[in-house]
């Protein structure tokens, strides 16, 4: 049994599961992450219906080939909406009640689907289901992160390698995006963000034709997808010798990266991992200025569950891949930010990124 | 008054006209790029409540200090999930009947925001307006996309004279998105497709390690984005000397292609166009194997309204920028699409993208 055959037979297992009341016949997953994680399938337009009895995989004309040379179980070619074919199937084979993703189904397509079906099938909310499963990453996909966060600093060091006054930020980024493409990495992970002086204070700047000039903070944060899988990591740098003030906020910063490390643990839960990194900028009296959350789940997509916030209570498994990146930003001065990515393991975390955290003067 | 503003005034304008069954008081604006064109906002994550009496723009404090500084209207920066943001100040304004983007809400936010307005407001999809008014462009939009295509096709030709055999299809694809943003894009419009041999065959492969060998078609699709404007162009090149059965497939496409962009006009139907280069694919019994429509509009958005398909009624109307993209594909052997950017203009059209048409022998 390929790994897809195993990962659809834990999803079935799960929805075997369902309290009584949440019973479905079947699955229809319309996420692209999840749809890859269960099939492989990386293209544009795919949709996939689960049942216990069978895995049926719609796609369009532009990806038959591809679909069925690789999918396992049946492959449907479609010429028109594939939810349309999917809604056909499951009225033809009198299932009765099919789960479908809410937050991946708009509600266009919902009101579709369920005038079509009329009175021969409801279709009911039954999400999270494959997102929990990718929560926990297996060995093979971890060694996929591992491969994408190497590649991920690797390009950073290269870039900053050539580093020189008088490059522009979107330049920078180019030079980012390109030495990870070079080194393996399909695409970057997200916009690089590449962000000098004033810029840097916010989170998440775009590049732009602003010139590096002498003594600025210079935020960079970086992700690739190699093998599928991301990496995400953010440094700062400065050109120059900076103040103590921003000497200052950047210890405050790593000391509360640090903290957050230090609370990761299968069994804790997430809004304490964050709370150990607020608690040590509200010793800085910089709480206010650390606006978002301490980091996020990644794996097929850079943002995944669990969510490493304030209020989260998701108790961190062996298994999960997270981001640990707390921030302060100082409108007109700057911001840091400093992020890793880090494996949770049974007796603390492994953290993933090399690229050291001192505070470089470039 | 700004562009935005006018924008704005546009949507009101519409929401005015429509018929009283469909009359709502307000409209929430979730689409990201219908956001960019009615805002300038350019982040990950932003809401607008449009009605006649204001406009107000929702985020999240990441991009409060960009939002306020650049936004007008009034600008509300919530911690929270900013569906329910809007969702409070709908019910505190008594604004009884809002309309919304019924293919970028979700599901779960619509049951969410449903339940959250109870008896005080009611829901009502009026999906399509900012896209409609999106799809005719302005003069100083036409240049954006002019902008975009230059960078496009300037950075296709630096990469192509640089060309040798073994280069890796990813290679290639690096090579392009790297001169795209030295060139002064902010990104490649979408993913950008190197495909050699039977790759090319796949309407929309991924770039991989092949390796390119002699004697193998070289398909690259490709576009930019610019001042957030898009551009989409395919060309094919074959590295040595292509056998009769390819050369008349190129030649075959060619025409189809000049053919569409022949029936391209204003008050002309799109299924004319896609008709048109059909037609002359059917004349070389290849019609079976154009397996996709004939193209789509671009803008903020690398596919936007309409579709040039063979069952799509929308007239054309100048300051539509269109691309016209006939393909042919053969399992094994491999593919060819040819590609251009091309505005609508009441006399014909004008084909925005400048590199050439032969076939390239590399």
């Amino acid at each position: 049994m390929s790994e897809y055959e195993q990962r659809r037979r834990s999803v079935l297992n799960r929805l075997a599961n369902l309290k009584a009341d949440l019973k479905v016949e079947g699955l229809l997953i319309s996420s692209p992450a999840n749809i890859q994680y269960l099939t492989g399938f990386t293209g544009s337009n795919g949709l996939l219906l689960l049942t216990p009895a069978e895995s049926i995989f719609f796609t369009d004309p532009r990806y038959g080939l591809v679909a069925r040379a690789n999918i396992t179980g049946k492959v449907h070619v479609a010429k028109g909406p594939l939810l349309v074919e999917a809604t056909k199937i499951i009225v033809r084979k009198h299932l009765r009640k099919i789960g479908f993703e809410p937050s991946w189904m708009n509600f266009e397509q919902y009101e579709q689907v369920r005038k079509q079906a009329g009175s021969h099938a409801s279709f009911r909310p039954t999400g999270g289901i494959v997102e929990e499963l990718r929560s926990i990453k297996s060995p093979a996909e971890v060694l996929k992160i591992r491969k994408s966060v190497m590649i991920n600093s690797e390009a950073y060091y290269r870039t900053l390698k050539r580093f020189k006054l008088g490059l522009r930020e979107q330049e920078i980024a180019a030079e980012l995006d390109f030495q990870m493409r070079v080194l393996g990495a399909e695409k970057p992970a997200f916009e690089t963000i590449v962000a000098a002086g004033p810029n840097s204070a916010r989170p998440h700047a775009h590049p732009g034709p602003h010139r590096l000039e002498a003594n600025e903070l210079l935020l960079i944060d970086m992700g690739a997808t190699a093998d599928g899988y991301t990496s995400d990591m953010t440094r700062v740098t400065f050109t120059g010798t900076p103040s103590k003030k921003i000497r200052d906020m950047y210890q405050a910063v790593l000391e509360a990266q640090l903290a957050a490390i230090d609370a990761v643990k299968a069994g804790v839960t997430t809004a304490k991992v964050d709370g150990a990194a607020r608690k040590v900028l509200r010793e800085h009296k910089l709480e206010k200025e650390f606006v978002h959350s301490t980091g996020h789940g990644l794996g097929l997509e850079i943002h995944e569950t669990p969510r490493i916030g304030r209020k989260d209570k998701t108790k961190l498994q062996a298994g999960m891949v997270i981001t640990i990146e707390p921030g302060v930003y100082l409108e007109g001065l700057g911001g840091v930010r400093i992020e890793d990515t880090v494996l949770v393991t049974e007796r603390g975390c492994e953290v993933l990124t090399p690229t050291p955290k001192e505070f470089v003067y470039l």
